[in-house]
């Protein structure tokens, strides 16, 4: 896989990204079309068993590795009560996840995914992104390279997620950084923040897009100044995925704002991510609109974890037992319309 | 069982039914409380939980036998010119069912359910309900008993699903009986007749409003004069499960018309219900908004079958695997909020 030691190594690498299989999607649309079934008529099952087939280049394509990965990390903005949640739920969780005691081990063991939880070093928050970068540019690198490290070379898919108190302001200024607005845009009540907490939460987004303010044109310097460890690394595991050419499936507000990156530096740089979900933080809707990306799935939750992504592990196993299984017309002796 | 020998008979069912358990869903909201996760960050899949515990009487509910139950019946409608596909293609996809290659075969097997097809002397349609009741009473309460019967008296949930060419005109006939309107206000293109389908469609569905102007103030005449057998079947079901508290779940426009007479009936009669989803089909849309039940997947489906009903079980597996297997805040050692 491509190695980074530097931003531009990373740059120049989300900017020469690899392109799916066309024959292989065709392939899967015309198989569609034939299927005892009226056209069109699984909707969404039919373009994602379409996707799935041009990331993995084959026209069945199958879900028999599916790898779901958890990023955490800890962010210094906690410090500003931009939460519901003491900062120290971050190392809490990360042992309740070890324990398996958490939403998502009972979802990717119900997906039948294999779930892998990567602390990153969580005892030394961020910088508070008000007053300095989250980042510096070695602590973001070694973030995004313990993301591309996590994907396997093999999986079918991966599906990314996240936990970190604090990231839900994270991803609002890395969102306001990307797209423009104002933290009032873009907070939202995350775990669940009173009305002064939402307040502490948009003004640290303002407070941290007029501390960063020359830097907001480069999407890089954005993830690294207003992000965390976690966002990086889910950044770095979708270019990861991408390079492999393995479909990815993204979460919630976090995680989406984590990936917006690389569809700023390639205008296709998301073309082998499938929205999840959309959750309830009032932004995650906003920014899969400044995407162009249709969640699966809309459900009210707003949990992280990679909770809502593992929920849409098995519609996509539906669309595919109906796109691999089914018979045809022809086989089943059914006249069509 | 409550049995019924006469559509009176019938209506007294209807209108006495039973309630699930509220110390139960009161032990499972509870529960949902104390889990490792903000309070109400799970969205749906908190309330689905509830609920199944609360018809299945017990705190910690179980997805151990799920029944999907498929009933086919043909339509002297078809004659109109309503469907895109002719009406032989009922007894064929009877067929391909029973061989194993419809998607219904493939996503009730990935949902991990049970799944029986009953076809409804499907060689003898219903009458052409714009010239005379679709079904006598006799033929009417024998397609209600069948729905009626299908239900396993062990099941922790069943997901209702039809197969039957015309029968979104029949539903969207029922639907205007039961609910005003006309045709233009109900038909779709179901499985997808052109404009001048679409047109014929609406016609019928005046002209059967027309034929039974009579008895719309009678829900059970509604769906035996205006309906279909497989309409009546899932009636029956709905009927027999709620009688045995069992949670049911709906999949599509013709399921959801096939039941509302049991909404109109007992203003709690549906309350055992979760709608599985929304299909493409318009009318499917205000027909839920008019029942008061919010779909949990939206994936532009319009196959019938069950298929969206389908995939919703693993939305339920999801929600009870949450809710039995998390830790709560006190045995993993996280401090709440």
């Amino acid at each position: 896989m491509t190695a980074f030691s530097t931003v531009e190594d990373l740059r120049a690498a989300c900017r020469a990204l690899p392109d799916g299989d066309t024959d292989a999607a065709r392939a899967a649309t015309a198989r569609q079309a034939v299927l005892t079934k009226p056209p069109g008529s699984l909707g969404r099952l039919e373009d994602a068993a379409v996707l799935l087939a041009g990331w993995q280049r084959r026209a069945l394509p199958e879900l028999d590795r599916v790898h779901v990965l958890v990023f955490a990390g800890a962010h210094g903005v906690t410090a500003r009560g931009v939460s519901a949640f003491p900062a120290e739920v971050t190392a809490q969780m990360v042992a309740n996840f070890a324990a398996g005691g958490a939403a998502i081990n009972q979802l990717a063991r119900q997906a039948g995914a294999t779930l892998t939880v990567t602390p990153l070093d969580i005892d030394h928050p961020t910088e508070d992104f008000t007053q300095a970068p989250a980042m510096d540019e070695t602590a973001f690198l070694a973030a995004v390279r313990a993301g591309h490290d996590a994907v396997p070379a093999d999986a079918d898919l991966v599906a990314l997620g996240e936990m970190g108190i604090g990231n839900t302001t994270a991803a609002a200024a890395v969102a306001a950084g990307l797209f423009g607005g104002q933290g009032a845009d873009w907070a939202g009540r995350g775990t669940g923040v009173d009305d002064a907490g939402l307040a502490r939460k948009a003004e640290a987004v303002d407070m941290a897009l007029a501390r960063h303010a020359d830097v907001l044109a480069d999407p890089l310097a954005v993830l690294r100044c207003l992000g965390g460890r976690e966002l990086a690394a889910m950044f770095g595991a979708a270019l990861a995925a991408r390079q492999r050419r393995i479909p990815v499936l993204l979460d919630g507000f976090v995680c989406g704002a984590a990936v917006a990156p690389l569809a700023r530096l390639n205008g296709a740089g998301l073309a082998h991510a499938i929205a999840g979900h959309v959750s309830a933080e009032p932004g995650h809707r906003k920014l899969l609109a400044a995407l162009g990306l249709a969640p699966l799935l809309d459900l009210g939750m707003r949990l992280g974890e990679a909770s809502g992504a593992c929920l849409a592990i098995n519609v996509l196993r539906g669309a595919l037992a109906c796109h691999n299984g089914m018979a045809t017309f022809a086989e089943a002796g059914v006249s069509e319309g």
